[in-house]
């Protein structure tokens, strides 16, 4: 998995954020997961199949971090994740694979999405289990991390 | 959704636990889902896409059962949630899902999955986000309990 099949997804993410919350994350550098670095209190999880490809995709945040997007988008914050920040997670997860698979598409790279499913837990870890590279990317923020996780069976 | 859609994924888990692990588990009433009662300790997560349809499946358990199962397979029984059991999961996934895409296929409901994914964390909640019904699969056991859940848009 090279350079041009994760850019567009850390894109997306910025993308995303900055149009529905006006707020800057900073990402990190991508790097090969070696083990289950990213923790987080909520994750949009989403599959993927293309014809030459399939895989899965995460997004995990803090929860400091996606009550704050949810302050920023309707200007009301939520004490704690609960039915609203879930259905943000999967808007969100659909729209960063989404847009990815639109900046993908014009290099080529074809994929259909599944459904997004998100998973609330303090402090759960994710393990995409597949016999391809997993790729982290990190992104910090002044109210806690995010990290997108992907991974493709070539 | 129809019986004829849910069945196969509840005989298919069925079968995989009684051939790897020589173990039965004892199916509740298949049911649709009005909130995230699901609560489990470890998840594994694969989405399907298909010309009709897409949509998610999670299959849930209890710690203790998976441990349980893991002691069957292996004769030993780790004392907590680690790689190898969350291999596992991901193995079970992909077999039950597997196992429900054949015996679609055979009534004409074709679909491709995804590559699994597994979550681990003390009493996470899953929530499948598509519009389609949600459908959960209780199963209970001398163990603790496991949860299938699967939705499809259509």
């Amino acid at each position: 998995m090279n350079v041009n099949f994760i850019n567009p997804f850390l894109e997306s993410l910025l993308n995303v954020l900055q149009t529905m919350a006006n707020m800057s994350l900073t990402p990190g550098k991508p790097n090969l997961k070696k083990d289950n670095l990213a923790k987080g209190d909520v994750s949009g999880l989403i599959g993927m199949v293309g014809p030459q490809t399939k895989g899965s995709l995460s997004i995990t945040f803090e929860e400091p971090l996606i009550l704050e997007i949810m302050n920023s988008m309707l200007g009301e914050k939520p004490s704690s994740i609960n039915e609203e920040v879930t259905d943000l997670v999967g808007e969100i997860t659909n729209m960063v694979t989404g847009g990815a698979k639109n900046l993908l598409g014009d290099k080529g790279y074809e994929f259909e999405m599944a459904t997004p499913i998100v998973v609330s837990g303090k402090g759960h870890t994710i393990a995409h289990k597949s016999d391809g590279k997993k790729i982290i990317m990190p992104f910090t923020s002044n109210w806690g991390n995010a990290y997108i996780e992907i991974c493709f069976e070539s």
